[in-house]
């Protein structure tokens, strides 16, 4: 009689002796993994990044909003590595590798590595889930195209997509809370994925295809950059018309349907913003579809760095002082506020765009960064000064570009002789103006 | 002693003695001088179309959702004029004439005639407030500059700016139920405003300057253009991957923060859509920006119609059928489901370039349409065709461009050789395809 792999799968899940193998144990891995882990299955942990492995045996989370406690608790349902022998142990294998943009074109060369590194240790009655994030067509174009050979998929082997939702600093610690949607190639393949994240989730949503969980979360995603994007061109207006964005959007925010309110701010970072919507409009065009709202969006999000350069400029000339004398503070370098986050950070790149035009002296304050400022793009060397009222007192121009909780407003406005606000914390005055 | 106009106008609304004057009885007009009417007030509107005062004096509504008691109430505590003797006589006076696109322009004719009409008549004590939608610096640049001569604003005569929000179809009956945004010139004007539309609405609330108002109302329109725009952006993209956008959206739609579903449709109608936005193109044009998101969203919504038309000629080849003969059913006529209203409707649009295609053959259902098809940009002498089986047959293509609720979907379902639904009313089979 023939195996059936989707009984046995369906078995081991009933009596959590499933075996999970979490890929990429970033932002989205390292979350989930605990997640899985919490409930009592048996969790590998695999990066290619020794010091993750090394943090995580040493019970040190490298995620702010991770507790060490939760990677603690990792170590005694799970192993951890670094090479991918022991794929072959697990029933389930879900990849969270980034999918980053290379000359802003999608780069799934970390998804195809994987592939190629795990494929010798695969065998039958394995599931595999892509959780990366990209556009339509990745799962079966790149994992399911080069298992078929070997594998009869939906019969012996299992392949599907699910999306993460992680709100970095609002939802890593409760996951199970968002509703999880889940797809597969086949039927088999999506009900077994449907039970696997059902016996994890709240609530589990299936897609009717692979494509339409992958595109969904695109959509999620897409849809926020073109409001930042929009609310963001809506701010060069209205600044241009001498009125206050947020006060506009305040007015706006009063009517009870039909209108969602989006903050503008100094561009935007992260994931999912800056880099997602660059795989569906990519993949558009390789259609001969020119995906506009998103080259719109990305391109009007990219101008907001310039146009609060303008204004610190204009300020600088109304204060009238030498722009290469001129002391400024940034407020915030994390991508949004509350977290660590420094991944596409609009900070950064306003630093860099200030020092390529001879504004050198720059400091910055963040409660939220312990270590040097290096990320993939940056090496930048600067102090972070603490928000002492001499300290305040001795910049010319103060710009709050992440309006983090921590910071102590009320000091900020009292000791700072100019304040660009980015963020809407203030009301603009006589010493504040907008960013 | 100097006398305290201010004064005089707040004791007139406390003792029920303020006559209001509401200038163009159309859309926003009518329910808003029944809204005021039925609170005891004298109410006098104005219209230049004779037809339209006509009507009200026959007791005759010429809206399709308000009543004919309703008009019957207003003629009790209140006089109709074609012509604006009767100005002086009112205590405010409540602008809410067209403001179209001429060219692509703002028209601002029918205010400028509004404010050369009535100047005459104006008194000390009155109140000028504008309900039409321009660009920001209208009710400035229109009413006040033109007044300031002769009254000093704030004193002796008060002006401001209040944005209707009236969604054609869902509100029109229970207006004070919205939150009504009031501005004025000054300090003065603001009060005198905020208390006389907190006498009618249950929610009143101060924006800091008209600019911010006028804005206001704008902002709230081009968020659902663009948003409109983008989903029609992601539908001409998903149908290029074979997927069906509805179910994507379906599964985006399940993330409980930050998504909002917009749905894609045949484009966009109305008003406040299709030309509202242009206003703030104009203006900020004139200021040196380019408002891309609101051209873009224009340009998307517009070619949405060459899509359907894509979609119609598609099928007919795949059906084997000449153009020249093939019969089409358009269901709806209006620009969005329930209503009567005509205004931008996409379907004229289509029936207009399907004719422009040698696609002759052309019938209409719409059970809200009961008279000619006349309006400002189309005179189209189409067949209101009754949903019959024997009709339903004799199509070879049935397009669902309005969904109106009192369409007999399983039978349209049941009858139709193919449709092409823009609504996704229908999941897609081998007889229903997406338009």
């Amino acid at each position: 009689m023939e195996t059936n792999y989707k009984k046995i799968f369906l078995d081991k899940i009933v009596k959590k002796k499933l075996v999970i193998g979490v890929i990429g144990l970033g932002y989205v891995g390292l979350p989930l993994a605990i997640l899985l882990s919490k409930k009592g299955f048996k969790t590998y942990g695999f990066d290619t990044d020794k010091n993750k492995i090394k943090s995580i045996y040493s019970k040190k989370s490298y995620i702010e909003r991770i507790k060490n406690s939760d990677i603690n608790f990792l170590l005694k349902n799970g192993s951890f590595f670094f090479d991918f022998k022991h794929i072959s142990l697990c029933d389930v294998i879900i990849i969270c590798v980034p999918t980053p943009l290379y000359k802003g074109k999608p780069d799934l060369s970390y998804i195809r590595k994987t592939i190629i590194s795990i494929s010798k240790y695969l065998r039958f009655g394995q599931a595999i889930i892509l959780e990366s994030t990209s556009y339509p067509g990745t799962t079966e174009e790149e994992i399911v195209s080069k298992l078929k050979q070997k594998f009869t998929i939906g019969k012996n082997f299992f392949v599907g997509f699910s999306s993460e939702r992680i709100n970095p600093g609002e939802n890593e610690n409760k996951l199970k809370t968002i509703p999880k949607v889940v797809s597969g190639l086949s039927q088999n393949c999506l009900s077994i994925i449907y039970k696997f994240y059902d016996t994890f989730f709240n609530k589990v949503v299936r897609a009717k295809s692979i494509k339409i969980a992958e595109f969904s979360k695109l959509l999620e995603n897409i849809y926020r950059a073109v409001n930042i994007g929009f609310i963001n061109e809506m701010k060069f207006i209205a600044d241009k018309m001498n009125t206050d964005i947020y006060e506009i959007i305040k007015i706006a925010n009063t009517k009870p349907y039909g209108f969602v309110r989006f903050n503008p701010g100094p561009g935007v970072g992260g994931h999912c913003i800056p880099i997602d919507p660059n795989y569906l409009y990519w993949k558009a065009k390789k259609l001969g579809i020119s995906a506009n709202f998103i080259k719109l969006s990305a391109e009007t999000n990219i101008k907001v760095i310039n146009f609060i350069k303008l204004k610190i400029l204009r300020t600088l000339k109304t204060l009238n002082i030498d722009k290469t004398k001129a002391k400024i503070l940034i407020l915030g370098l994390s991508y949004k506020k509350n977290i660590d986050d420094l991944r596409e950070s609009a900070s950064l790149k306003l630093i860099k765009l200030l020092k390529d035009n001879n504004i050198n002296k720059i400091e910055f304050s963040d409660p939220h960064i312990k270590k040097n400022i290096q990320t993939r793009d940056y090496n930048i060397k600067l102090k972070n000064t603490k928000l002492t009222t001499k300290n305040l007192l001795s910049f010319d121009i103060v710009v709050i570009m992440t309006d983090h909780d921590k910071f102590d407003y009320k000091k900020i406005y009292k000791h700072s002789k100019h304040v660009i606000d980015c963020r809407g914390r203030f009301k603009t005055d006589h010493k504040v103006s907008r960013g």
